[in-house]
């Protein structure tokens, strides 16, 4: 019982840091802004959470500016603060009309003025004006995903076809300067991907654009094939970058919390990308290693792992994870890994992860359930339901990938 | 360069410690065996090795003995010490014949006396005397294994139908006093397993073995099922078991080498089990958590990965492992991950293992070779030989599982 008790508090501890109000004010603390004007761009699907905490800590400092959010993500006026919704993850014409607002916002700013752009996960698609009609631009992009184009070069298109990825949206903020806060969703924090890099100069050239177009046989129109030959901006001058909420602070603050509650911990990876359910039997293998020796301690791993379905059962990433675990650390007393995205929705359930001791396993053979056959039919949520090892936060407003623990008591 | 020269002495130090002849010189230095008759009894496949360093190292006091070891593993007389050879993975005739030997010189041993038991692996196959008459334990082991019976299911019956198996051995030596000696092949050294447990007592029980035959409905002999009734021994006195060539010792030794070369160096598990490509993985996961933070870093992780083979080309769970972890090594400088099997023999190859940096990605993309593609074929040993990642040690001489490690200059 204290082991789960102890989980929880890291868990609580974790996601706080995570918040996107933790960030924006962490951001903002004790920073000074001039005397120009401050215009506030929000984008992605925490962007009125991010704008709200600015508004409350900032006041009437801030002249105007605009929230872009996913439907039914805006929770109410934030004056002066003009609030769009729109299409995710297909960018839809409210993503069109609302970037087009905020490219108007951000014209004839002075060199005082600032921006302060808050961005978040979601932003490729809700902050969007392309610079082709949409069908070719949506032709295009099929064909490469048909293709078989990876995230990168998929990128490297796309920034070249749009007014504001790329670092193009800060371009167009000049003279005034931009300081832009990031909530990554992303594993490494590659600013130049997160909601496409709007602020951040673009590493890719235009010979590596054709390169990608001709390696894949696209068909452009003149006018795309023109739009090609347009470089995006390699530097970008005045332009700050924070990022203040990502999976290192989950990692860090739930290192923290764990030493809190007395364990030595140790930090593994904030960059965890491999199979999930491998991912929980290499850690079941190091709690084999120090489970027993009378030492507090806690691993903790974060990112985002992968599940390769097989089965057609329920679960998400972190519940395969925390099942796998199970079998390698049953019968070790003391002992427990569990692990959660950051969202509160692991894959398409209404757990946010899952818990598992050194009793799980047995508790499941007892009820008749192989964990083998679980994990082959990917169906970890009835089984942990089973175990009680299901983790429930309800959705939490943040969205920094995962984080797993091991506990050793 | 420095860092593939830091992997090299890593593993030589690790194997070294990991050898039969230190394995044993350790375990037998500063011993007192009083004044009785010592016998050795050495069986598995390093039997030769081990005996051969107890002759050496204790001389006359050495009355006579045994060494049982696979064909071809035998090196030479060792007087006075008799020398078998015989069937391993399979026991034949050899191992029984060698055994009714054995057991005949531990017959009339006196309090004082010691046997001098020296095991490694194979020493299920090589020291047996079956109960039963060897067509009938054939029909019994192969309808269980068809069953699907387990591993642990497998040893209680089999103990049950053996002289010697599940501590049977060490009664046999009674009144004399049992010190052995054991150089371990299976993670977490499970000593009931090890070469059958000859002289650890036996946790299952005659219900346990009933149980297991009524399950899998086994058609049993009267002879059978009598001996089924015979209870395995559940303590042993005067036996005294040391653990000393193990991959806890693989593990140790390479944690001191890396902290003799200024690496700060961290064990993860002695215990790892998990997929073999999803470990380099993990361990790559690590690396890009490190790097570049100017701190000289080892992560070490020993046990058994495993390989589920799809494809049909060449290679062993440790180049697989090291070949997945070069994707995650990517353009990180100053990383390396390496990983061996303590035999010299990574699957059916004639190298130890993989070594892998952060050029080796690139390296073998320059050449034309997708690593997806590889790990989907199973042919990681081609693409190391290109890229000069493959470990070749040879055969060592001794085989306590695997060692991976990740090394951040």
């Amino acid at each position: 019982m204290s082991l789960r008790s102890d989980a929880d508090f890291i868990m609580e501890a974790a996601l706080e840091a995570a918040m996107p109000d933790t960030a924006v004010e962490k951001a903002l603390k004790g920073r000074c802004f001039g005397n120009g004007r401050i215009l506030v761009v929000a984008v992605g699907k925490a962007a009125w959470q991010m704008a709200k905490t600015a508004v409350d800590l900032m006041g009437d400092r801030i002249s105007g500016g605009i929230v872009i959010t996913k439907y039914h993500h805006a929770k109410g006026a934030l004056p002066p603060l003009e609030i769009y919704e729109a299409g995710h993850p297909v960018p839809d014409m409210n993503s069109v009309k609302a970037t087009t607002r905020a490219i108007a916002m951000v014209r004839g700013l002075q060199p005082d003025d600032t921006v302060l752009l808050l961005i978040s996960g979601g932003g490729s698609a809700l902050f969007e004006k392309p610079l082709l009609p949409l069908p070719e631009l949506q032709k295009v992009t099929s064909e490469l995903l048909a293709c078989g184009a990876d995230i990168v070069s998929m990128n490297v298109i796309r920034k070249r076809f749009s007014a504001v990825k790329g670092g193009k949206f800060a371009q167009l903020c000049a003279p005034a300067s931009v300081y832009a806060i990031v909530l990554s969703d992303i594993i490494g924090d590659p600013l130049d991907m997160i909601a496409s890099g709007p602020a951040y100069p673009d590493s890719s050239t235009c010979q590596d654009a054709e390169k990608i177009i001709r390696r894949f046989r696209i068909q452009l129109s003149p006018e795309a094939a023109k739009r090609l030959q347009e470089e995006t901006p390699k530097s970008l001058e005045r332009v700050e970058t924070v990022v203040t909420g990502s999976v290192t602070e989950l990692v860090a603050a739930g290192k923290a919390a764990a030493e809190k509650r007395g364990y030595k911990a140790v930090v593994l990876t904030s960059r965890l990308d491999c199979e999930a359910r491998e991912a929980g039997r290499f850690l079941a293998a190091i709690a084999r290693e120090y489970a027993g020796r009378g030492e507090k301690l806690a691993f903790l791993a974060g990112g985002e792992t992968v599940v390769h379905l097989k089965g057609t059962g329920k679960g998400g990433r972190n519940q395969e994870m925390a099942l796998a675990a199970a079998e390698g650390l049953r019968g070790i007393r003391n002992a427990a890994i569990f692990s959660f995205g950051s969202d509160g929705t692991d894959g398409p359930t209404d757990a946010a992860g899952g818990y598992v001791d050194g009793m799980t396993a047995d508790r499941l053979a007892e009820a008749g359930i192989s964990i083998p056959q679980v994990l082959e039919e990917n169906d970890a949520y009835h089984a942990l339901r089973k175990a009680n090892g299901l983790i429930m936060t309800g959705p939490t407003g943040t969205n920094v990938n995962d984080l797993s623990v091991l506990l050793i008591d």
